[in-house]
């Protein structure tokens, strides 16, 4: 466990704390830790009581800057005891990428059509990056990981709506890591989760499930084929024009007047 | 005040909660009045008491789940009494995104290289869709809340380096603001607060403040111009340019092998 030091950000020495704000002066303290490289992933935190006593606030203060750190995907918290309890450092940004948008959306702090729209630009900027990464080595990129999800989504008539769209959503997510950018990966996971609800309401309004499957299916391996043979700008538009599609079907974005589908 | 109804989140007369997840049932609770309309931004929260004995839940859990919802953005809480007092929806995404960045970036959730190129991929969707829109209209895109900020940059010897950068900063975040999409907006803001410090901490290795500073200014202008002539890949380039020169003049990534200089 990395020690919690003494600095400028209101020890027990000093001036009394706002109850109501002393929550962000735990936060800022852990932030500070984290910069500068005393507390890296894996590290156990202090416990409550310490972090209270040493910060010169209440436990439940430090309660709540514990919560925000989960929620954030900073740390985990296990119960118990022993060398396994307390909150350990993470780092898991996914989480809390998807809890954000997730919040956001249902808050109407994001537009669904934004997310889509953002949706397209990552996913673009991912293929784009696999199909010149691939195209640049003699024996192409390996996309293992996210072809494995497509075998599995080809297990017809016992892979249910529910679990085709989230082997779905897997190889998008696969595609975006085996990119290897941790940023746009996260944010994918964020988009997709905060609008999962709607892409699952939007099946009872296709024609037919079977045809929409099938489709969907050939459109993910045509979009793994243009990556492999090193042609990005096929593999962008393959990849818009897969994703414009589905959610034009379901009547979750209007089709004809958006600029999506230009 | 959007009254808070009884629903199957564990209410008080169910089986009694875990403690430890107490706050979980209040976040769930509130997001499905968020989703559900029940609560829209401009709505008060019930208070923590009421909210505590409607859910079954301790007043500290209630507390906890209200930081983790400020801390996203979705609330801002104000002390004292009267109307103004207590928590108010707001949905306000970019702030909540700017923290999650930020404490990513400082738990090594997030490579800063990765931050770098997510930010090239955001901001040329943005030039590209301004440039689009701008080469539709016969009178051409109002960048004006854009240009102004550069004029701000414009006042020789006044502006101190820290200025500037903010400045610079505004001026990336007023195009994405530009080009309505509220979802890549606060994720460039997010994006570049993460690496705020870094930015900063690069300008003592610049040659010539003096030399660098007139350079993004002109750069800054180049791209406006693009942008207004309505040329997308022009608009790009340039954007790509001034974002990869800045970084690799400042040594914060390095220049030569890097795909971001492609």
């Amino acid at each position: 466990m990395t020690a919690v030091d003494a600095r400028a950000v209101s020890p027990a020495s000093a001036a009394p704390i706002d109850p109501r704000r002393a929550w962000q002066v735990v936060l800022q303290h852990i932030e500070a830790d984290l910069l500068a490289g005393r507390l890296v992933p894996g590290d156990h935190l202090p416990a409550e009581r310490t972090l209270a006593s040493e910060l010169g606030v209440g436990r439940s203060s430090v309660r709540e800057a514990l919560r925000v750190l989960e929620v954030l995907g900073l740390i985990r918290t296990q119960t118990g005891s022993g060398p396994q309890s307390g909150a350990i450092i993470v780092a898991r940004p996914s989480g809390g990428m998807s809890s954000l948008m997730r919040l956001q959306v249902a808050a109407q702090g994001f537009d669904v059509r934004d997310v889509v729209k953002t949706r397209l630009v990552l996913e673009a900027a991912v293929v784009t990056e696999l199909a010149e990464a691939s195209g640049a080595r003699v024996d192409g990129l390996d996309l293992g990981p996210a072809v494995e999800l497509l075998d599995a989504m080809d297990a017809d008539g016992r892979v249910s709506e529910a679990e085709f769209l989230a082997l779905d959503a897997a190889f998008h997510l696969a595609l975006a890591e085996l990119s290897g950018n941790a940023v746009i990966a996260s944010m994918m996971a964020g988009l997709r989760n905060s609008i999962e609800s709607y892409v699952l309401a939007g099946v009872p309004n296709l024609p037919s499930w079977a045809e929409t499957s099938g489709r969907l299916r050939h459109e993910h391996r045509s979009i793994v084929d243009a990556i492999e043979t090193g042609d990005a700008e096929l593999a962008r538009g393959r990849v818009r024009a897969h994703i414009t599609g589905y959610y034009t079907e379901t009547n979750f974005i209007s089709a004809p007047a958006d600029p999506l589908t230009r």
